[in-house]
């Protein structure tokens, strides 16, 4: 049934992929899916991204949790990118999966996993998209899933994580309050702990994003790609799949991934200068999706900009709702302010001249604009 | 360029393609494409709904104004089967369309029209999905879209539509009182009636929907496809889709078409069973995107239903609403209210022995949740 271990990210430390936390249980670090015979990139008949099924820990006999994730579709965005100063820009809506974002991707996998495990009840902490994808996902799987909320949760996002008919704890203490809750209820036994921040099942599904995208357009894969990066993980698990179609020879070269983070909440773009950055107590940004202080897998994060050649910066928060306007207004796309934080990166890249006009690029659009604040009209 | 004229379904009236009205200019009858070569199933290469760009009104070499519609998923629904009455239900998500609603198949082919036209300006009628999408899809094109909404509209769906940069116009008097300004409007030459309930080239783009479902599951379609009806375009579109597999040789029988409607707003149930109804001054229906108390294919939709064998069924608000959280809580699947009403029509031809327990059932969850009021959790 399984064709892989988990390996700690930090200590080397060793896990059976039946291992129920989802981080080392020596060292408090992340883990990760090492698979004993490589996985392929070869498309089996499928919906979504069960096409790419054999570069998953997935096997033949689970049943799948699906919502019908994966399959978005890729644009060519002329107006947006002769304002960010890149005429080949393209866009991958996300925001076109089941529950309006690209977590999705990595809750199916998770969850699949989860089930085959026989697990009932998840625990996640979650101030948005995450724990609707997880919940909603649970709903789909006939499990019941507990949803650690910070009471400074934006109540659209709580509300879409209800909806699905997950139970909600609303913690004090803000994101880390809710993070602290959750860990002390999977201790407790409460459940399985369903992190999309730390699971490398989630992390495993995230592959799928790049798997995809060379699928639509191999014959001509971008030269960029920048993320809005809080967690990481869909960062973290494209270099996962490119890997897979490096060692296949599927592409010769990696595309340059590069992490975007509003100048708010900047640990990934801080530690890349090497310098120093601490959260200051109440700061809020816009961006509430990359809104996170301390991402688990920082490290692989830098080491994935570091191998391709990406580059890490940061965004003012005017330029972010401004990119939200021109996206909705000039190409009709309705996204996030999180995901309109990454081109808004793509312009600082532009202006820095770390993207050549010639250059072809590739932006995710993580999180529709329905789940969040609209720009205004 | 083109290969069709436009016939008034009403008088029989002729109009070329490039017609400016959205209706017959001497009776006021609904428009049809006629095609001077039938259109064909025929699979090309090209993303979402452009695939069948041989079933369009669309030349080659017309630029295709697109947001990446259509290629939605088809999902088993075991739990809400069960529920319903009927084991084997399938939903397909047309809510993951890009403004999160099935009308993006009618505005991509409309909007692909009319910029081949060399149309700037467009007047369009709508209190909720086809305003938002009318919308965007004009600031994909870059063109300018003024949109008359009624006093009456929710705000989200209002905030929705100004998101993509179309000028609103709040006209008092409800749907009607909008109707009647954007006629004005247009009448005096302020722009191109782009109308969702009229344009026979919005009703072309709706014809994708069945398309795609035969390219998905055509070794094994349904008996029975279930939809809430409003307006009716993506009922008569599935036919003229049906009509176009029928003639290609492409399927033996067709499915039966159902048309599901708000007890409160039924004129398609009442002229079903052949009885009066009248709209009762400031009637509303939880089910919004179907409350539509003229629809100017009425028609159409009657025969569509007689022709293969459907019916017509009125359901409870209760019913609606229950159905959307059996949807959410069960499935995972966040719809509006609109969209939840076809489930409950499900179980209500379940009920009545017009669907088996045996059969096949596919229903279109027209709309996302996000849009709409949510089910409480």
């Amino acid at each position: 049934m399984w064709n892989l271990h988990l390996v700690c990210h930090a200590c080397g430390q060793e896990f059976p992929p039946t291992h129920r936390a989802p981080l080392c249980t020596a060292c408090g670090g992340p883990l990760d899916a090492v698979y004993h015979t490589p996985p392929r990139f070869q498309e089996e008949r499928g919906p979504g991204i069960w096409r790419w099924r054999a570069a998953f820990p997935i096997a033949h006999d689970m049943p799948l949790i699906s919502l019908g994730e994966g399959n978005t579709p890729v644009l060519t965005l002329e107006r947006a990118g002769e304002a960010a100063g890149c005429p080949h820009l393209l866009a991958k809506l996300e925001y076109l999966n089941p529950t309006g974002s690209f977590k999705d991707r990595g809750s199916a996998v998770l969850l699949t996993v989860l089930k085959a495990l026989g697990v009932q009840r998840l625990l996640e902490d979650s101030s948005g998209n995450a724990g609707a994808s997880i919940s909603a996902y649970a709903a789909r799987g006939g499990m019941q899933a507990v949803i650690y909320v910070p009471d400074t949760a934006p109540r659209a996002k709580v509300q879409q994580i209800r909806v699905y008919g997950a139970q909600v704890r609303v913690v004090p203490g803000g994101r880390q309050g809710a993070a602290q809750e959750v860990r002390r209820a999977w201790e407790r036994g409460e459940g399985v702990y369903a992190s999309h921040s730390l699971s490398p099942f989630f992390l495993e599904g995230m592959k799928s994003f790049i798997l995809e995208v060379f699928t639509q357009i191999g014959d001509d894969m971008p030269e960029h790609i920048v993320f809005p990066v809080g967690n990481g993980s869909l960062l973290v698990g494209t270099w996962l799949g490119l890997l897979i179609l490096k060692q296949g020879g599927h592409i010769a070269r990696f595309p340059r991934l590069h992490a975007v983070q509003s100048a708010r909440v900047r640990p990934i773009v801080a530690a890349w200068q090497e310098r120093e950055w601490r959260p200051r107590p109440g700061t809020r940004t816009v961006a509430g999706g990359i809104a996170v202080s301390n991402p688990p897998r920082k490290a692989q994060i830098l080491q994935a900009l570091w191998e391709t050649g990406g580059q890490a910066v940061a965004v003012a928060e005017a330029d972010i709702l401004a990119w939200q306007k021109v996206l909705a207004q000039g190409e009709g796309i309705c996204c996030e302010p999180t995901s309109a934080a990454a081109f808004a990166g793509v312009e600082r890249l532009c202006a820095q001249g770390v993207i050549q006009r010639g250059e072809k690029v590739l932006v995710p659009v993580t999180g529709f604009g329905l789940k969040d604040r609209l720009p205004r009209g």
